[in-house]
């Protein structure tokens, strides 16, 4: 199933030389418009007596999509194509992140207290006493960002090369909403016993382990490894994540409808890391009626050869997706592009909540319902009500840091979705406000704060 | 032996309040004077009309010396010490190194470009070509810096943790000096098999490999095998890239003195990492006699139980530092501070060179024979002629990576050393101006093209 709607990630910039009449450039618009081409920055670059260059953004809905509005502009229109290019590609060239000095380095004492002979004083003291590394170096405020390549976004297993993108785009989040620093390892590895070898030898340099886009139901044991093995808090942002921000959005989206997590039946589909975690966390909270669905439907106990965290939440109920979804008062996606039919989703309960976060193309097209049921919201950052780990893990890890948390645990997950959810007043909600923008610069610091004071109540702080 | 000399790397600054009167600054200025503290920079902070507050940053020699300054202040002045702080200490608060985005994230569009859900193409683009890592990520400019704290500045085997400054360091100087991308990583283990594995599990993210502080002899064997089985060059800074700075300037040095490498008889003091670097690059460079010597003295034949990398510079000659340094020419220290005495630099020949390079402390202070040889060099910011490092790792990175080179060569490392030497002319040669400074702009351009050069010539070049 395509994606029909035209968003920034597909978006290009034409170079176009214009010729100086009237109406020249709203023609070229308009050719753009028939073509179905979103029209965003409209540029002036140079201008002589004849014609006028301008960069002309257009957002389209994929590659094929792109291609044909630039051929149509060609055809179509008196305007010069001088140059065309794909702005997501363009925006990557080289790479998205970089590691920076703090400190000027001008001269001879500059370098004399950064390098040697200074940082020598620096080593020894540290050598002396170790929890100095905490103060005098960049581990309290960094953080892995780890994967193995072996479940990226809505790729799957693309291997560690091809996840980079993703974990400097993770790198970026982290600076950006916490101010922390992150670094990205992406390993050549998909042995669970040599993933968590690694990570263990890597980690004197780092505060904290942000675990990403590792299949299930491998996740499951390297994250319990690790977090047993490790002295610093480590996190798999797909997992919990995940399961913070669908958890405060579930919250205030029943809030809408007027009804209670205790009482209605949830459909979960997707069985992965985030299916499971979502599961968990929602049992943790209160949620009583689960039906979790995997690409062979319902999660039932006739089952052979269940893992064991499908396991946990295998039920007597056999059947479809379409069974589950019958009289169901929530859908939480997290599997695959259009798996979900508008018929099924007429068949769930009045005032449904329909959460379809698979990325980036839905489980079903948003627009396809919005007059179906109560409450929509996906991954994607260009609908309303996005549910995005981007609101979880900044603040988890700025929290966890803060006071040096010795582990993460799921009661600091509960209270960070409390904390997110809380954001939105009652007199703010509505069916498409139930979730902050991951632009709400409030978030991270009320995570952070709700964090930092669990793991202090816990008994988790260490400074 | 203590370090008598002040220096930046013991600065503090003292925060004064000092009497309105005339003299009174003069007064603090004489005190620290006698006690041998150097004066650096003098800022006023504040003036109220009975009194003034200057901050003051004073060189000491040792910690104990910077004590005993501040107390002198304390006891012989009319100024109130407010504060007293360690520059170094100071310096290092949470590090020195911080990884941030190089785009904005400033809306939806933004986050939709640089993360989901546009990254998801160039993850697919990167796993259908798999050399788009290059181009589309930050591969091709970042370099791990791999130690495994054992042996770290003169300081020995401190470990990862305590490693780790020394590790920022050399990562903003990647930054400083070559414009690439650096981050550390610092192992939990010192087993060979298990570093070797790590790092190529870690290798995808990284464009190069600059080991660190390993100790000899499995550091040999570490570059080695990592070299054979990765396809990113892999550089053992502290045995090339001390051994191309040696070269350089001794080259020159030779220059000045009018003899030449060929014919003269060299003494390397220090069979670990550099030494037996410096030892193979300057054979392979045309040097004759060399005699290599470590704690135990002359590495002879005679000696059981040589590692292999002694065994390569046995001789069979038998005897102590000193008897080795009877009548040479050149003094190459990479050893422990002040284990030279100025008798054995008398015993050396005319227009004796000597490169005292411990670090921090010197094999002997050159204050103490700067009358009794031609050439002096250490490997200290804070006099002439510095055999550091940084003049060869940045430009050596930044030409493989240029150039995609497949691994790092002998060649290479003496094409280096020979573009660091000519970059001081006939007439600028002299004794205290054999080697160019750190801020010397050129040097990491000019190491780069001739690293870049030599790679292709030889074939390794891939792009």
């Amino acid at each position: 199933m395509a994606d029909l709607t035209p968003n920034p990630s597909f978006s290009l910039t034409l170079r176009l030389e214009i010729p100086q009449q009237p109406g020249m450039l709203a023609s070229v618009l308009q050719v753009i418009g028939q073509e179905k081409g979103h029209v965003g920055q409209i540029s002036l670059i140079q201008h002589t007596r004849s014609a006028l260059v301008r960069d002309i953004t257009v957002a389209a809905a994929s590659t094929e999509h792109a291609a044909a509005i630039v051929n149509a502009v060609k055809q179509e229109t008196a305007a010069k194509v001088l140059d065309v290019f794909d702005r997501t590609f363009r925006l990557h060239e080289g790479g998205k992140i970089t590691v920076t000095s703090k400190l000027p380095l001008h001269d001879q004492d500059d370098l004399a207290m950064a390098y040697t002979p200074g940082v020598g004083r620096i080593s020894r003291a540290i050598a002396e006493e170790p929890a100095l590394v905490h103060r005098l170096t960049i581990k309290n405020h960094t953080v892995a960002i780890v994967t193995d390549g072996s479940a990226v976004l809505g790729l799957g297993n693309i291997g560690p090369e091809a996840a980079l993108p993703v974990m400097e785009g993770k790198a970026m989040l982290f600076q950006e909403f916490a101010s922390l620093d992150a670094f990205p390892i992406c390993l050549a590895t998909q042995d669970v016993d040599e993933i968590v070898a690694t990570v263990k030898r890597i980690a004197p340099v780092f505060g904290g382990v942000n675990l990403e886009d590792i299949s299930a139901p491998r996740c499951f044991e390297i994250e319990q490894r690790l977090q047993a093995e490790l002295d610093i808090p480590v996190f798999h942002d797909d997992q919990h994540g995940t399961a913070i921000v669908t958890l405060a959005a579930l919250n205030n989206a029943l809030k809408v409808v007027k009804k209670s997590l205790a009482d209605v039946r949830i459909v979960i589909n997707g069985a992965g890391a985030a299916g499971i975690a979502i599961a968990r966390l929602l049992k943790k909270a209160g949620a009583t009626t689960i039906l979790l669905c995997d690409s062979q439907g319902i999660v039932s106990h006739d089952r052979p050869h269940l893992s064991g965290a499908k396991q946990e939440f295998a039920v007597a109920t056999t059947g479809t997706l379409a069974d589950a979804l019958q009289g169901a008062d929530v859908f939480l996606g997290v599997s695959v592009p259009g798996v979900v039919t508008l018929d099924m989703i007429q068949s769930m309960a009045k005032d449904a909540i329909v959460f379809a976060m698979a990325n980036p193309i839905p489980e079903i097209q948003p627009e396809l319902i919005y007059n179906h049921v109560a409450v929509v919201a996906t991954g994607r950052s260009d609908y309303p009500n996005q549910i995005n780990n981007v609101l979880a893990f900044p603040g988890v890890f700025k929290g966890a840091l803060a006071c040096r948390a010795a582990a993460m645990t799921t009661t600091m997950y509960l209270e960070a979705a409390q904390a997110i959810a809380a954001l939105i007043s009652p007199n703010e909600l509505q069916p498409d406000y139930i979730i902050p923008s991951v632009f709400d610069r409030r978030v991270a610091n009320v995570v952070a704060t709700a964090v930092e004071q669990c793991a202090r109540s816990q008994g988790l702080a260490r400074c």
